[in-house]
C-alpha cells in the first residue's frame, strides 16, 4: 500500500474528501510542530514515514516544519509521485524533489489570484493611489483627474497560464492585450500574440508591461536598461514572475528618469528581500512579499488539483500537468 | 438660427465634429477667462450672448467662469435645451437649469469611470493595501493572506447606469452581483434582482456593500447605524450616490466597533469635504473628492452623447434621456 505524505493543516480541510481511500492509501501528516501523525488514526509516528507519494503546498513550504516534510520526501526509497501546488520549478527545493521524483506533476491554479493583484495594482496605478492618499494624509479635497482600465493597452511577456489569466480579466474591463510568447496565437484574453523577439518593437506602445515568462538563461536579467529606456514614460511595469528576471538597479534609475513612470513588484532577485533594499523606499514602486498567490481561493484550487489527480492516480490514468524529468537535470 | 454654448475646451476637442452644422448653429463659447467669443471666428463678445442650447459638462461647471456660463443660460429669454455630462438632477444648479430649460437631457456614460472606481477600492480592500503599504514603509517582508473579487458577493443598491456598470465588470471577474431596485429582474450584471424591501435580509451576506441610488426621500440618510449593524463584519462599505445617503457620524461608530470592516467613500455630506471632518482621519474610511468620474474617457463619452442629440435636436427627432419636467418642480 502506497503512503501519502500531507500537511497536517491540508489533511484537516480535505479529509472528508479522502475517506473513500482507505483501501488504497496510507496517510501521514506533518504538522507545524515536526511531528508525524498516521492521518487517521492521530497515532504519533516514532520515526520520519517512508512516503510514496506527497502533496507539497503552502501548507508544507511556509511550515516550521518544511524541513521534515522535504526529508521524509528525499529520504524515502522508493518515493513515486510530487504534486507541487505551484506552476513553477526552478526553485532548489523543487529541484531536489524533481530530480527525486519518479513523477512531478505541477498546479497553473495560483493563477487566478495572481491575476487579481495584477489589476489591483494597475487599478491604483491609473487611479493614482498615491496621489490619492497624499491629499486623503493632508485633508486636501482636490479632483485629480485618472485613467481607464477601458482602452488600455497591456504587453503580457510571458502569456501563459498567469499571462492568460491576466489577459481574460483585462480584456473583461476593455482593456487591448498583446500576449508575447513563442507559440503563434489566437490565445484567450489576448487580441494578438506577439513573439518574444518582437520584445523592443512591443514595448513603446504599451500602458503596461507586465512579466511572468518561465525563467531562463533567455529570459534572466530581460528588464534591462535598455528594455526600460523602450517603455513609454507614462507606463507601468509589472513583475510576477521572478525577481531575476529585472535588473533592479536599472529599474531604480529608469524610474528616476522618468520612464516608465512607476512599478510593482511581486518577486524581487533577493527573498525576503533586505530591510536596507533601496526598493523598499523607491516612491515609484510599491513591494508585495511575493504573496500575489497567497489567497483561500488559491489554497481551495491547488485542493481539487491534488484530489483530481489523486484519482488518476490511484486509477493508473495518466497525471494531469506531468513535468518532463529532464527538466530536473542540472549541470 | 439658434445659439449653443460650449465652454471653449470642449469646442476645441469638438470642433472638427461640428464642421457641417455651420448654415444650422450659431456657436459661442466661454473660456476659463470669462470671455465669450464666436466660436469659428474667435471674435470677443461685448456682451453675454442669447443662448438656445448648452452643453453643460466638467469644463463648464468645473470651471472658473461657471457662473458666467450659468447666468448666460438663466437670462436666455428662449432657452430649450440642455445637455448634461451628469446622470443626476439634484444639485441646485442642474434644478435651476432644468426649470429653465424647454428640455433637459442627462448622460449616463460616467458609469464606466465610476465603475472601475469601486473595482479599485474593491481590489485594495480585499488585497490589503493598507496592510502592505504599513509593511513597505518599515521595509517589512510579511506575506499576507489576502481576498479575492473571484467569489465575492456585491448587493448593489440601486441598479441603475452605474449599479449595472460595476455588476457587469464585477461578473466578469467571478463574483456574484446582487442588484437592488424597484423594478423586477433580470439585469445585465446581476445574477439576480432584489427590492429595496429587502435591504436589511440582503445586508449580512455581502462581502461589499455599494450605494448608488438617486438621492430621494426615501434613500437619504439610509445608511444608518441599523444598516451598518446588519452588515458583515468583514465587509466594505462603499458610496458612489450622494452624501446625504450615509449618516456620517453612524459610520464611523460602526467601523470603530468593527462592523463593517472599512469603507470608501466618493462623495460626502458637505462638499468639498472640510479639513476638520474626522473622516478624513479614520483609519478604517477611504476618501476620494467626488472624482470618480474624473477621466479622459468620461469626458470623450459625454461628447459622444452630446454630439449625437445634437444631431436629434436638429433632426427635430426625440432627444436621448429626457427628463421629465416635473422633476424639477420644487415644492
Amino acid at each position: 500500500m502506497k503512503t501519502l505524505l500531507l500537511h497536517a493543516r491540508t489533511f484537516a480541510r480535505i479529509a472528508p474528501r479522502l475517506k473513500g481511500l482507505n483501501a488504497a492509501l496510507n496517510i501521514v501528516t506533518v504538522d507545524d510542530a515536526q511531528r508525524f501523525h498516521d492521518a487517521w488514526t492521530s497515532t504519533a509516528l516514532e520515526t520520519p514515514p517512508e512516503v510514496h507519494l506527497a502533496f507539497g503546498n503552502i501548507d508544507a513550504f511556509y511550515s516550521p516544519s518544511v524541513r521534515e516534510f522535504m526529508t521524509a520526501i528525499l529520504k524515502s526509497p522508493d518515493f513515486d509521485w510530487f504534486q507541487s501546488a505551484a506552476a513553477g520549478i526552478e526553485n532548489p527545493a523543487l529541484v531536489a524533489i524533481g530530480q527525486k521524483a519518479k513523477r512531478y506533476t505541477t498546479n497553473h491554479t495560483q493563477a487566478e489570484a495572481m491575476a487579481e493583484w495584477a489589476l489591483w495594482q494597475a487599478l491604483d496605478f491609473f487611479r493614482d493611489g498615491p496621489g490619492h492618499r497624499a491629499n486623503q494624509a493632508i485633508a486636501k479635497w482636490e479632483r485629480i483627474r485618472v485613467r481607464e482600465m477601458n482602452g488600455s493597452r497591456w504587453l503580457i511577456v510571458g502569456y501563459g497560464s498567469i499571462g492568460q489569466a491576466v489577459g481574460k480579466r483585462v480584456t473583461a474591463l476593455g482593456g487591448v492585450v498583446t500576449g508575447m510568447r513563442r507559440t503563434p496565437g489566437p490565445a484567450e484574453g489576448a487580441a494578438r500574440i506577439a513573439p518574444p523577439d518582437a520584445l523592443m518593437a512591443e514595448l513603446p506602445g504599451a500602458d503596461v508591461v507586465l512579466l511572468c515568462p518561465p525563467h531562463t538563461p533567455e529570459t534572466e536579467g530581460m528588464a534591462n536598461a535598455g528594455f526600460f529606456a523602450a517603455m513609454n514614460p507614462e507606463a507601468l511595469f509589472l513583475n510576477l514572475g521572478r525577481g531575476a528576471l529585472v535588473d533592479e538597479a536599472a529599474l531604480m534609475a529608469a524610474l528616476d528618469a522618468g520612464r516608465p513612470a512607476f512599478a510593482a513588484l511581486d518577486v524581487t532577485q533577493i527573498e525576503p528581500l533586505p530591510a536596507e533594499s533601496a526598493l523598499w523606499r523607491h516612491h515609484k514602486i510599491v513591494i508585495t512579499p511575493h504573496d500575489s498567490s497567497d489567497t483561500p481561493g488559491t489554497i481551495a484550487r491547488g485542493d481539487e488539483t491534488f484530489l483530481a489527480n489523486l484519482r488518476h492516480y490511484l486509477d493508473n490514468e495518466t497525471l494531469k500537468h506531468l513535468v518532463d524529468r529532464s527538466a530536473f537535470v542540472t549541470g
